[in-house]
């Protein structure tokens, strides 16, 4: 088979017409048929497949563990987001393992293909909900009372799906089986394409964050109130988008504000209430915090002058994350023979390698992205470059794990 | 009974948990049992109750046409708005001849009790769908094919209901049985609340349009592009609002972007597409169509900015009405032995009456609003407010329709 063979296996699932490209998020429509992809993939390759109780999938080739090399991804997507951003690490895993296994390879550790679940967060919006859950990285109790859009909680859509919420949390069992990790992703930016070259490793990932902005105004009509009575939140709202542009523009950061919820949202209605996400990221966490912090006051007197009030949770908070340095090294060494010197580049996009390098050796191959527009339709890896990612990550596990 | 005492009959109906007050919308949950409850209050009181091919709603007190006076208002509601914005006017209409059977009054031309279907446009984005169908004011046929949020056509929406889609158009029969139309409505503004009186007629309705902006920029990863490589429709839509509220400030007129759309809608995804509604109103059909002008041309210069192109759609364009003059001073006259001289008033807000002034001799009474909120659920009317505009209708219609 090919990786893109098998990234063709799914391409009906989650896709989302109104605004392309998919929308898979945990326990929708997709998840299910997705979950089952996987299982059928692991099966044709004689990989035993488990879930832990953070329903991540483990796909084991050999018993699991101890000292296990893993690698994998995750099959959700953001709203509207590429086939390839979470999907493709697991296909290229699938593809690497065949490609072993008919080289003849029997490994000498155990190798594990992983699905973890809702890593973009966009149901609950916690990024990486289950390497966060799986590694303790946050608590199990208040994630589960967390809502989606609809109010439903974490805890109610888990026992929906007819999952065990007891079993939610930490396993350091399951985390101790593991020697080593790699995340193979597509790119999320146009290095590789500039460099010209296929794949690379990964040296780290930028520290980011999430909070949420509730702006509070006074609902009335549009056509009845004159503009000096309105205390009009979609006008603070206004301010508080210039705000975070400019200071990351001036702070050499990057802000955006890409999800915004008016109350009520209608035309002849001046609203009464808006909801924004700003996520904020830049090179060291104490720059992220200093330029939010100055974002914040900026937003804060954006709201006083429309005689709104400005409410910030912070949802989520991603420190810096080194990867491996021995490990990336070797990684790159064994991608030597066929892609040359590979450069180690840093990224700006959140992966559960983070969540996982603060509990085990982890390393991330990336592959090149044409356009490196990510979390959109337009995302993308040229076939051939896929399956350069799957012999890049086949080469690695040969490496880590086999025995001619 | 009491007008009050009515309203609390349908207090229950299309409550919005989310965003406070009432979401009553075309063909929604509510809607059938918002009709059960007009044809009920019409059976108590003899009247005979017709659904006209448009979905208006009908109760006639004595054969229909010819000469007809009718009085009625709207059930449906903005989302999120108060409990008065429509249904006080049927509610009142409904008191008001049971005052006058009561008063042993026998009507010497026929009157009608009428609820408008979607005069707030809600759901399919065209103020008084009802009356701009039933008047011709607009074609039918291509209002069939608008849709609503989620995509479905008006034409599906209303086979869907059980209604017959070859019947929706003009009823010229219909409309040349009426001699004159008054609709009572809660004030929007706080005019009769400074001015210390519990109700008023209308001199006009001021102009009042609004248009569709869709601002296409590009999809891509929020964490990973950089803050010069983006096209970026939130940031676009920030200079359109202040752009809309900059002008009309200056200009004297009145602005509001209310209700907003993103497209995915994602923390960690900057936007595709945002698509926001501009509402503008001002004294003269000139002054919109002019200010309107200006802030289209800030607004087209702020996607330009950002590299993302705008395109606007014009949904609606109301031109100013002048109620009719001899039929606002004898309601006028009327009122004057309860209430005094009371003034006439023009109003920012659209109305069905503003529609059927177009095709029949049109008045309109308000009734005070302690808060002058509107299009909210702070809307309100005082109780003994709600009565008082029972008795000025019922002296309207005695006047206009009565035999002692």
């Amino acid at each position: 088979m090919t990786v893109a063979g098998r990234l063709a296996e799914i391409a009906d699932l989650g896709r989302d017409a109104g605004r392309g490209g998919y929308s898979r998020h945990l326990f929708d429509a997709s998840d299910a048929p997705l979950r089952a992809w996987f299982r059928r993939s692991a099966q044709a390759l004689d990989l035993t497949v488990e879930e832990d109780g953070d329903a991540n999938l483990w796909a084991w080739w050999g018993p699991p563990g101890p000292a296990a090399v893993a690698t994998g991804s995750h099959l959700d997507s953001v709203p509207g987001g590429g086939a390839h951003d979470g999907p493709l690490g697991i296909a290229a895993a699938f593809e690497a393992v065949a490609q072993l296994q008919a080289a003849g390879v029997v490994p000498a550790r155990p190798v594990a293909v992983c699905a973890f679940a809702e890593e973009e967060g966009s149901r609950f919006g916690m990024p990486c909900l289950g390497t966060r859950l799986l590694t303790g990285a946050v608590d199990a109790a208040s994630v589960l009372e967390r809502t989606d859009a609809a109010g439903v909680t974490l805890a109610q859509a888990w026992a929906g799906s007819g999952r065990d919420t007891a079993r939610v949390g930490p396993d350091p069992e399951r985390i101790g089986r593991l020697a080593a990790f790699i995340e193979l992703h597509v790119e999320q930016g146009r290095d590789l394409e500039d460099r010209g070259i296929p794949v690379c490793v990964a040296s780290a990932i930028i520290p980011h964050g999430r909070w949420r902005l509730t702006i509070t105004g006074e609902g009335n009509h549009a056509g009845t109130t004159a503009m000096d009575r309105r205390d009009d939140p979609v006008v603070a709202l206004a301010g508080a988008v210039l705000a975070a542009r400019d200071v990351a523009r001036a702070g050499g950061s990057r802000a955006t504000i890409g999800k915004v919820q008016v109350t009520p949202n209608g035309t002849n209605v001046i609203a009464s209430r808006v909801d924004a996400w700003l996520d904020a990221r830049a090179d060291t966490e104490d720059r992220v915090r200093a330029q939010v912090e100055v974002t914040l006051e900026r937003i804060r007197d954006a709201a006083r002058a429309e005689r709104c009030t400005l409410a910030v949770h912070e949802e989520s908070f991603s420190p810096r994350v080194d990867f491996d340095a021995a490990l990336t090294e070797r990684i790159a060494a064994a991608l030597q023979p066929e892609f040359g010197a590979v450069p180690a580049i840093p990224t700006g996009a959140g992966h559960d390698a983070g969540i996982l390098a603060a509990v085990v050796p982890t390393a991330m191959i990336f592959v090149r992205n044409p356009t490196g527009v990510s979390h959109a339709p337009a995302e993308g890896a040229r076939d051939e470059d896929c399956e350069a990612g799957a012999r890049a990550l086949a080469a690695a596990l040969r490496d880590l794990a086999g025995r001619a």
